[in-house]
């Protein structure tokens, strides 16, 4: 285990993760490592509900991560009774269930802003920093894990930093790390990436020694998740992607090689790598938040050049061809801290081709990606905000239909607005593309009803329109908002 | 007249209003200048109005501009005939009008994004840009009049350029512009903008000369709109302003000297400056859309340092110091492409105070900033989401009722949403400030309606919102979608 903690010094710190858990005391403000279950901190996490459990104590805690996390910090935290406030992002079952309960407060940020509000102090005092690392070497460098998300900007502003050395990391992820950090207005500069794969930080986090309060070993793995199948409908919207991308392209609206990819987690994003896959394009580059399975198979395949990321999971079914093949993907793979993953200025300059996960979409091209019937929150916002409103191409899909077929995904009017109609160029379903760029709202409305919506619930949104376009006394927005949420 | 065009080959391309309008085909689509009643072409469009008159032809043009124009634009065009589509931004009330009656195609885009549409090709073909200048000096360079807006980008995208000499704007103009463009993906680069008043580009915009269709002289000048007088609403919630950022300083969350200011248009952005020039702030910034007659009072007044804009307007009250001073403004003040002045790199950057006017916002920090009742626009978004996205700190202001007190503009849903909860810090009325950060929509909501809400309101607010918890299966946001449109 010691081998993992090259530099002597950092050995005095060593404790149990019981021990560190005692560090944290109620009310206090904890910013972990973790994006989309990779490189979370887990020990001392569930330590901190043993204790919890153990005691009895209010600890009353806010916890921040990166993005997602696993149920070591999410779960445990949860039915201990240990945290009481969560932010940004989160998928976990029983957090979100005790996020809808009223039992856990919750608050949604861009997952760009993080690091600005950490900084500004818009979280107020940030007590603690838990951190997963994969070593330290000989000059003391703490050498990040499977992903970085927002704990490089915990551990600059935490008072207190906890290390867990994760011995189930690979050391062979050593350099594959860009650790930079925007400096606080009035001290701002320019982000100097330009392409995709520039270099522009350290491949360690830099961190104060007399800050680091304890270093903990785990052997706790990351869980990568097992890869969503690509279903029929799926398959069919990114069929659609891959043809609007292709006739942008011809167009010469979209350069050639084409610009980096975005995309979310899932299968309509496997289904549109594979579908780049079997295509023509090549010289790929990826800037996105989460490298998975298909962005491998991209680089095994010649396609992907470089993919530039936050975090890295792999499924359990890939992990042996990922492992064996590493050294083959490390010189086209880099991870980066969330705040530069998902900056504006970054995600503008390179014309990044967005590809979002709607919930539902309306007829005049808002999207709601957060909320199931507006008040019950699933993930929260995430990186899509940071990526629509900055997109070279900006592109939501979404089924056309929800609940066997019995919802429509494509309403008159969304119960929840994540990204407004001036966000997005392309909404996609799996039966067809409407291109929202230049259009007027009833013209939006139009397309959307006759490409995007399922056949079936064409007529009555079509009815709707119609009603509105003749009742309304002002025909921009053809609206009858007296019966948009009819029975909601 | 001459004299403005020192370069004697621009000479053989000048000819009357008409003539030039007369190059004008059916179906073109035209960029113009002209941001917030500053700098628009003038004698062209009136010329164009007149030959649609004159001759019935159904010209179907598509109108963009940098924001909104002079009447000679959109009340012209509107009341001949001759435009059939326009973007980005409006306020004239014949073009709106119009738009609302569903004779006019709108369509509303970021301002930021304009020049990035164009130089994709999303607007298609820019067959003529029509232009106001100041004059042409020996080597032949454009020297822009009172507003850049997108008028570097259609100098630069259209097929023709048809340009307006404008002799009533003065030759001291010379100098106070920054023309800088942003390369088309994947060739863009930093903006090296570091601090508000770096400048990066000409003082000139760069046109081929082979692309000038026609160069026309015109002495229509800029109409300089009266300042709006400061009610006792407006001094409100200009107070609050001030307070809220002068406590967020004493907090440490803001720095001192201040980030640069953006504020709107109107009678509440000139009482935030003028209460800003009573305040002990000083070294003051501005890094906005439009300078007007307040910029300059601060400038006498030695508390503004520096002021970028896109657009110069001074009302008439106002005209005849600006201009008897106007050698003590020149190097405190510079004029960029829209696309600079709103670009979501440098407001981040900058971490800009970004001060806008919604229409109404609800209890969740939803801001409805285009539309009356959802379906009546009324200017479009026009660069608030660009600086609201990427603000160091958003601010969105209205007053807590309209309509003479009968109608409260804190609602439970907004009619329209074009800045989400994501994009908001503070909430402002005459009531007071609600600082949103890092709340739940639960906490925000009470914020709102204690703190913002007229008091007379404020019970069936509280209503609304103790129903919704009451009700609601899920309690992360609380609504009662059924009831929040009734009798809309």
């Amino acid at each position: 285990m010691h081998e993992r903690i090259k530099c002597e010094k950092y050995l005095s710190k060593v404790m149990s993760a019981d021990e560190a858990a005692k560090l944290i005391y109620p009310n206090a403000v904890i910013g972990m490592s973790g994006f989309t279950p990779a490189g979370h901190a887990k020990a001392v996490p569930l330590a901190i509900a043993r204790r919890a459990e153990a005691t009895g104590e209010q600890l009353n805690l806010t916890v921040m991560t990166g993005a997602s996390v696993g149920d070591e910090i999410d779960g445990a935290l949860t039915r201990s009774g240990a945290m009481k406030r969560r932010t940004p992002y989160q998928t976990n079952s029983t957090v979100r269930n005790a996020i809808n309960a009223g039992e856990i407060d919750y608050f949604d940020v861009h997952l760009s802003q993080v690091a600005v509000w950490a900084k500004n102090g818009f979280f107020g005092d940030i007590d603690f920093a838990i951190v997963e690392i994969s070593g330290i070497d000989e000059e003391g460098h703490l050498i990040p894990s499977t992903s970085i998300g927002a704990a490089n900007t915990y551990i600059e502003c935490a008072k207190h930093v906890i290390l867990e050395v994760n011995t189930t990391q690979p050391e062979s992820l050593r350099g594959i790390h860009d650790v930079y950090t925007v400096e606080r207005v009035p001290n701002s500069k320019p982000i100097p990436i330009i392409h995709a794969d520039d270099r522009v930080g350290t491949d360690y986090y830099p961190c104060d020694f007399d800050k680091i309060a304890a270093i903990v070993y785990s052997d706790i793995p990351d869980h990568g998740r097992a890869v969503q199948p690509v279903d029929d409908i799926s398959q069919k919207i990114a069929d659609n992607i891959i043809e609007l991308i292709t006739k942008e392209t011809q167009a010469g609206r979209l350069p050639v090689p084409l610009p980096p990819l975005q995309s979310g987690v899932g299968g309509v994003a496997n289904a549109v790598l594979a579908g780049l896959k079997a295509s023509d394009f090549t010289d790929l580059k990826v800037y996105s938040e989460v490298l998975q399975d298909a962005v491998f198979d991209l680089i095994d395949a010649g396609k992907i050049s470089f993919a530039s990321g936050t975090s890295l999971t792999v499924s359990p079914d890939f992990e042996e061809h990922y492992k064996a093949n590493f050294e083959n993907y490390r010189d086209k793979i880099m991870l980066r801290p969330q705040e530069i993953s998902n900056h504006p200025e970054v995600i503008r300059r390179l014309g990044v081709i967005a590809m979002n996960t709607a919930i539902e979409a309306d007829i005049f091209g808002n999207v709601n990606s957060s909320h199931i019937n507006g008040t019950r929150i699933m993930n929260g916002i995430g990186g899509s905000g940071d990526f629509a409103q900055n997109a070279g191409l900006s592109i939501f899909m979404t089924p056309s239909t929800a609940k066997n077929g019995t919802l429509s995904c494509i309403v008159p009017f969304v119960t929840h607005v994540d990204h407004t109609e001036h966000d997005i160029h392309f909404l996609v379903t799996e039966y067809g593309y409407a291109d929202l760029r230049c259009t007027t709202p009833l013209e939006r409305a139009r397309k959307i009803i006759d490409i995007c919506a399922h056949p079936d619930f064409r007529p009555q949104l079509h009815d709707y329109l119609d009603r509105a376009c003749a009742q309304c006394a002002h025909k921009h927005t053809p609206q009858l908002l007296s019966e948009v949420f009819q029975g909601k």
